[in-house]
C-alpha cells in the first residue's frame, strides 16, 4: 500500500503495535461518511467523472450494508480503518476505488473521521447531562421544603434543604453542559482537503465537504488541521471536570446510604449484595461512577503527555489519541445514565435527615446575626457570644434553642426570649432568602428557572 | 478567632499544615477589594452605619498603603489572608472592624477572592497570547514565500512555507484564546454573599457587591458557589493546552538550532553558554518552555486529584486550590514572553531550510498527482509509479526530477518533459492553493486575515 | 561566566525564565559539601595543590558560615546555587577559585547535589512513617478488643476490632517504608566526575569522591548519570503511594468525626473553628492531608511529563525536576506529622462503635458459616439461608440474632438454638482466627511482631 | 447469587456499569488456579471431603479445557470471572460446587487473582527487559569506538562514543529491572482466606494455600488485604519509569532518523510508508513507542486517582484498578520487544556521526584542560581562553584545531603546537578515561560487566 519503495514488508512486532484497526474500526461510519462526502465533491469539481463516483458511492454503501451485519473485519496487514474500508471497496468494485483516495491523505481523512465521531460524542454528552439535570430538579422541586444538614467539612453546619442541596448539582452539570458547547463549537471545523499537511493542488472545494459533514467551515491551515487534536483534548478536559462532579455526587450517595447516615435508600435495582454477607445492599453503581472518574482523569493524563513536544505536522504518536477518548466516553455514558437512575430512584429518609439537621447547635449563626440585627453587636462579638451559649448548651447536654433565659442572658445580658424563634430548622432555613440562598422560596425560584431552562414546562 | 467553645489552641504542627498565609498572601488585593464593595453594600442596605462603613474602608486604605510599601505580614495563627486583614483592621480602627464580617464567611469571602484573581490572570494570559500571535504573524508575513521542508513523522514530506508553518501555531493560540474567554464567561459570577454555605438572613443585595467587582451576576446557589473550583480547573485545563502548544513550538526550536538542522539562530540574549564547554550555544528559553509544560499539566492533575470525592459543601482539601494556580500562571506567563521573544528575534536559515526541502524526492506526491490530473490515473495506482520513480532516483543517486526521462518513461510511458517542471519546490509550493493550503496565495491571505483579527493594521 | 563567544547577555526575560535559583538554593549545604568532596580528592590526586584546594575549603566554610546567619542570596545573573557559590567564593579567595571547577560541570554537580538531598529526603520520610506507624500500632494495642463495624461499599459488613483495622494501616506504611528504602539503594550512586556529559581527562578518583559524600560507589555510565532523574522520579512515586495511603485513613476520620458517625474525637489541638458557625469544630488536618494527596500526585505527574520524550544528555527542561519534590517533600512531611499526632491524640468512641457494629445484621455470615460447618451445607445455599434470615429479621424489625427459633426454623429446619451464642459481635470477632484474622489474639500477634519490627519494646 | 433479600434483580444500566467480566476474564487461568488451590487446601483440612475436592476440582480442570478452545462467555448477569466459573462448575457437578465458596469471598479472590497476574506480568517485563538490555549490549560492543557527537541541548557538546550512548540507556533499564524486582518482592503475599475483610473462622491453612500458588506468605492483615492495590501501582510506576526511558530512546531514534541527522537508518520491516508521498518511510515503531508512554503514565494516574481517599475495606471503585493495567502492560511489552527490534536490527551511519561529532568545535573543552593541566591556569581562566579560540575559529571558518598558531597565541601565548594532536575526536574521547567515561577502554569495560550480568557469555 505504500508502492514501490520497500524491499520488505513489516515484521511481526511491527504490524502489531502499528494496527490501529483494533480501535479505529470505531470510527467505520464517519470514515465512510466522509469518503462519501469526498467523491461527491470530487466529482461536482470534475475531478472524477460521475459514473466513477458513482461506482464508488454504491460501493460504500454496500460496504456499510456489510459492516452493518458481520461487523468490520480486522486484519493487522491493513493497519487502518480507512485502509481496511479502501481495501474492501477495491474488491468490489476494481481499480477505480483507487480514484477515492485522490486528494485526501489519511492523515486528513483521521483528523475529519475523529472529529466527526467526537462532535456526536460530545452531543450525547450533553444530552445525557440534560436528562441528569432533570431528575436532579425533578426530585429538588419534590424537596424544596425538606430540611437536611447543611455540611462544611463533613461537619453540620447550618440547616439547608434538600432541594437546594439537589440543586447545587444542578449548577456543576449547566456548566459542564457549557464547557461541551464551548468545545464543539471550536471543534466545528473540517479538516478534510488539508491532504499530507500542506494542502493538494486538485481544485476541490473544501467548502463543500465542511458543509456536507455539516461542519460550520473548513480549517484554515492544513498543517494545523493533521497535527491539532485539541477536539479530543477538550473533550477529555471537559469530561473530566464531568466526572469529578459526577463523583462528588457519589460521594456523598455512598456516605448517605451508610447506616449511620442513612439518609438514602437505593432501590434494589440498583444495588449489589454480597457472595458471603447475606445482609449487604452495596452501592455499587455509585462507587463505580466515583471510580470511573480516576479512569476519565487518566485518559486526559494520557493524551496530554502523549502530545507533549511533538513537532508539526503528523506524529504517529498521534494514533493514541482515540483510546483514552474512546475509554473516557464509554465511561462517562455510563456514570450520567447510572446517576441519573440513581438520582430519579432513591428514596430520601426525610425523618432521618431532620433528625442530624437538629444535633450539634447548627442555628448557632442565627443568634449571632439576631445579636448583630437586633443590637448591632460587631459580628465578630456576636459569634464570641454564640459560641459561649454552645459551650453552655453542651456543659447542659442539651440544643441552644433549649438553653434555661437566665444561662443565655448570663452570657450576654442582651438576649431575649424571642431569639428561640429563630432558632428552630424551619425559622434558619426560611431566613435565608439572600439570592441563592436556602430558603424553600429560593430554590422553587431555581427549580422553576432551572425548568425553563430545560424546557420541562411547569411542575406538577 | 473561633469563638468560646475552643478550650485549646492549635498545635505547632496543626499551625503549621494548617496556615494559608505563606500562599493565600497573593490574593491581598483581591481581599481588600472585596471587603470595600462588601462593607459599602452593608451601608447602602441600612445593615451598617454610614460611619461604620467609612471607618472601615479607610482602615481598608491604610491597609492597602501599608502591603503595597511593607508588603503582608505572615503570621500562622492568624490563618489566612482573610483574618491577617481583618486582624490589622482591627488594631487600626477597633471592635468596628467586627462588623466587616456581617453576613459573610470566609468560604465565600475565599471564593470570591480567588475569582477575581483568576479571572484577572485569564485576562494576562490572552494579552500574553496576543503578543506571540502577533509576533508569529508577522514573522510568517516576512516568510509567506520561503521554502522549508513539510515533515511528518520528523521525515521530510512536502516543501511548505515557513509563512505556513507559523501560522499553524497562530491557529493553536487562537483557540488556547478561546479557551480561556470561554472560562472567563463561566467564572464570571460572584459567590459573594453566599456565606458560609447556605445563604444569609441579612437583607444583602448580592447584585450590587457582584457589579461592583465588575462580575457578570451572582452565583445562583449558595451551597455550589462555595464548593465549586470549576473557574481554577478550567484555567488550569486551558493552560494545559496552551502549554502543550508552547511544549510543540519549543521542540521544534530546539530540533531547529540543532547543528544538523541549522534551520533557526536564537540571539545571544535568549541562548546560554556553558560553565564547561567554551563553544556551546544553548536554547534554555525553548527547553524550559517544554519543561514548564510537565508542571502546568501536573498542577491540573494536582487539582483534578484534590476535587475528586469532595462531598458538599466547603471541604478543607480546597485550600490546595491555590499553589497549582497560582504555579501554572506564573509559569505560563513566562513562557509566552519568552516564546514571543524567540519568535520575534530568532533568524531564520533559509539557504539551509531550501536545501534540505530539497532533499529526498519531496515532490514525488506532485508527480503522482500529475499522472491523475492529465491521465486520469487512479491516484493509488499513480502512487506506485511515484514510488518507483523514487526508487529509480536513489539507485541513479539523483532527485526524481532530474531522472532521465527514458528512466521515467520506463516506469510510466505516459511521463513527458512537461512533468519536470512541476517537481521544482516552487512549483509545488506554488500549486497548493487549496483552501488552508501552503502555497504563498493563500499563506498571505491567513496572514492578512489575522492582522486583521489581531488589530494589526496592514504589514509594512 | 560562559566565556568569550558571546557578543550580549541574556534579556530581562532570558534571566527570569533561566534563573533557578529562586528555588535550587534550598541545595546550598549540598552543593558545597559537593565542593568540598571533590577538591580534596583533586589535591589527592595532585591535580591541584594542597594549598590551592585549603584556600578553596576554607572559603567554602566562609560562605556556609554566611548563608547559615544570613540565607542565601537571590541573584538571577548568576543563575544557579552552583555560581552562586563560585562567585562568592571568587570575591572571597581570588582566582584561584575557579580552580575548583576542574574536572566537573554544573551538569554533575547538580546531579550529586540533587540526589544528596532527595536520600536525605527520603530518610526523613522513613522517620515520619516509623514515627506514624509507632502510633498506630500503640493504638492498635489499646483497642486489640474494641470491636467497631468493619465496612465495605462503607456499609457495615461484619464487625471487626479497631486494633485490627488500624494494623491495617501499619502495613501500608510499611510497604511505603520498603517502597523508600528500595529507591534509596538505587539512588546511592555518586555523579559527581560525569562532568558536561562524557567524563574527564583529568586523573580523578571518583571512588574518593563517592565514599566521602557518602555514596555506595560510582555511576557507571557519565551520560547516564548528568541525563538521570530516577531518583527524583523514585521518590515521587514512593511518595504518591504514601499520600495515598494518608489520604486513605483521612477519608475514615472525617468519615468518623461527622455526627452521625461520632466514632472519633479530634482534640481541639488538631481542630479548627468557623469564622461565621461558633459550634463547628472541624478535622481541617485530616482534610489538608486528604488533600495534599492531590499535589504529591500532582508533582509526580509533572516530573514524569518533562522527562518523557528527552533526548541525551542533559537538557535545560531538567531544571524543572526541583520544585515538585521539593514541595511533595514538604507536604508529605507535614502529612505524616500530622496524621501522627491524630493517630496519637484523638478518642475513639468506644460504644459507638460498637452500637453501630451491632445494626444491620453483621453477623449472617456467621450463620450461614454454622451450617457449613455444623450440617455440611454448601456455602452457596447457607448463603442463601442466611439471606432469608435478614428478610425475615428485617420483617420483624429486630436481628437475626433475636428471630424466634420457629421463624428461624421455618427458614431453615436445621437452625436450633446453639447458633445464638455465635451471632454476638463479640463471638463473630472472637471466631475470625484465620491468620491475619481480626479475632482479638490474633491482632495481638500482629502488634507485637510489629512492636519489634519497630524496636519498641513490649507494651505496658 | 446475594441470597434473599433481594426483591428485585439489577436493571439494565446497573447490569453494565456492574459488570466486570468483559476485562475480568483474563484472569480466567489465575482465577481457576486459586480455586484448585483452595479446594486442596479445604480437602487436606477436612472442611470439605476429598470426594467433593476431587468433584470440584476436576470440574475445573473441565473448565480450563472449554475456556482454551472456546474462550470465556461474557454473561452480565454472572458480573465477574468469578461468578462465571462457579456458575459453570454448578451446572457441571450440582450443588457442591458451592462448597468450593467456604471460607473465602469475592474480595480475597479477585486480590488474589490480579496479584497473581501482575506477579506474572512483572516476570515479563524483566524478561523484555533484559532482551532489550543484551540488544544494547551487543550494539554498544559493536561501536565501542564509533564517534558520535555527544549532545547537551541537543547541541553538540563533546565526542563520545556510539557504545557509551547506547549502554548509558542499559543503565536505565537496568534500573527499571530492579524496580519490578523490588515491586514484585513486595508482592509476593497472598491475600487468599482473608474472606470479605474480616478473616474466616474455618480452621483455614494460609501457609498451604500462599505455597501451592508460589506466594511467600500470606498478607499479615485481612482488612489490608482485600483493600489493597499497591501491587498494581507499584506495577504502573514502574511501567511509567520503564516508558519514559523507552520515550527518550525512541525521540532519538526520531531525531537521528530524520534526514538532517541521518545518523540511523531503520530496517524496512521496521518502518512503514505514506498513502500520500511515495518517497516517504517514516519511523512508526519509534513514534508509537514515545506515544505510548503517554497512555502508560494515563494508566498510573487513573490509578491513583481511583485508589484516593477510599475508607477501608473493599469498594467497588477498586474494580477500576484492571483496566488501567491490563491496557499498560500490553502496551509496554509491545514497547520493549519494538524497541529490542530497533536497537537489534538499525544501521548506524558512522560517516555521518563522525561529520557532526567533528563541527561546532566539539573539544574546545580539551583545549581548556590543557591549559587547565599543563600550565596551571584555573579552569575559569582557560574556559575563558577557549571561548575566545571558538570565536576566532568561527570567524576564520574553521575549526580550533586547524587555526594557525599565531593567532592561538595571540589569544593565549602558552598554547603551542603540541595541543593539536588533543583536540581531535579520537584523541578527546581516549583521553576521557574516568570512571564511566567515553572512552573506548572504559566503554569496553562497561560492555564485559554488562554481558556478564546479562548471562551473555564473552563477545565474539
Amino acid at each position: 500500500m505504500w508502492g514501490g519503495r520497500f524491499a520488505e514488508g513489516p515484521s511481526a512486532i511491527m504490524r502489531e503495535i502499528n494496527a490501529s484497526i483494533p480501535f479505529d474500526k470505531a470510527l467505520w461510519r464517519e470514515d465512510i461518511r466522509g469518503s462519501k462526502a469526498h467523491i461527491a465533491m470530487l466529482a461536482a469539481q470534475g475531478i472524477v467523472s460521475d459514473e466513477e463516483a458513482q461506482s464508488i458511492d454504491r460501493g460504500l454503501d454496500a460496504i456499510v450494508a456489510e459492516y452493518e451485519s458481520d461487523g468490520v473485519p480486522e486484519d493487522w496487514s491493513l493497519e487502518d480503518i480507512h485502509m481496511t474500508v479502501e481495501a474492501r471497496l477495491t474488491e468490489l468494485i476494481g481499480p477505480v476505488a483507487g480514484k477515492l483516495h485522490t486528494a485526501r491523505s489519511r492523515n486528513d481523512q483521521v483528523a475529519t473521521d475523529f472529529r466527526l465521531w467526537t462532535l456526536a460524542a460530545m452531543e450525547q454528552v450533553e444530552a445525557g447531562l440534560a436528562a441528569l439535570q432533570r431528575a436532579l430538579v425533578t426530585r429538588a422541586g419534590e424537596h424544596a421544603v425538606t430540611i437536611m444538614p447543611g455540611f462544611t467539612h463533613l461537619q453540620a453546619a447550618q440547616p439547608v434543604t434538600l432541594g437546594h442541596h439537589l440543586m447545587a448539582y444542578y449548577e456543576m452539570f449547566r456548566r459542564d453542559a457549557s464547557r461541551f458547547a464551548d468545545a464543539r463549537k471550536r471543534a466545528d471545523e473540517c479538516p478534510l482537503g488539508s491532504a499530507a499537511l500542506a494542502g493538494t493542488g486538485f481544485a476541490i472545494d473544501r467548502e463543500a465537504t465542511a458543509s456536507a459533514l455539516g461542519f460550520a467551515c473548513p480549517t484554515s491551515n492544513s498543517l494545523d488541521a493533521v497535527s491539532d487534536r485539541d477536539f479530543a483534548l477538550d473533550y477529555l478536559s471537559a469530561a473530566s471536570a464531568c466526572a469529578l462532579h459526577l463523583s462528588r455526587i457519589a460521594e456523598e450517595i455512598i456516605v448517605w446510604a451508610s447506616q449511620p447516615f442513612a439518609f438514602i435508600r437505593l432501590p434494589d435495582t440498583l444495588s449489589t449484595g454480597s457472595s458471603i454477607m447475606p445482609q449487604k445492599k452495596n452501592p455499587d453503581a455509585a462507587e463505580l461512577v466515583r471510580g470511573h472518574a480516576g479512569r476519565i482523569i487518566g485518559a486526559a493524563t494520557a493524551l496530554m503527555v502523549t502530545m507533549k513536544g511533538l513537532p508539526l505536522a503528523y506524529s504517529k504518536d498521534m494514533q493514541d489519541d482515540k483510546p483514552p477518548v474512546f475509554e473516557a466516553h464509554g465511561l462517562l455514558q455510563l456514570c450520567l445514565a447510572a446517576m441519573e437512575a440513581m438520582i430519579a430512584e432513591s428514596t430520601f429518609n426525610e425523618a432521618r435527615m431532620r433528625e442530624v439537621a437538629g444535633a450539634g447547635h447548627p442555628t448557632a449563626t442565627d443568634l449571632a446575626d439576631w445579636l448583630v440585627r437586633e443590637h448591632g453587636v460587631p459580628f465578630r462579638e456576636a459569634h464570641h457570644v454564640a459560641g459561649a451559649a454552645v459551650k453552655a448548651a453542651d456543659d447542659h447536654g442539651c440544643d441552644i434553642a433549649d438553653l434555661p433565659l437566665d444561662v443565655l442572658q448570663a452570657i450576654d445580658s442582651r438576649i431575649d426570649e424571642s431569639v428561640r424563634d429563630l432558632l428552630t430548622l424551619d425559622a434558619s432555613v426560611a431566613a435565608r432568602t439572600s439570592y441563592g440562598g436556602t430558603a424553600p422560596v429560593r430554590v422553587q425560584e431555581q427549580v422553576e428557572a432551572a425548568r425553563k431552562a430545560l424546557g420541562m414546562g411547569i411542575a406538577a
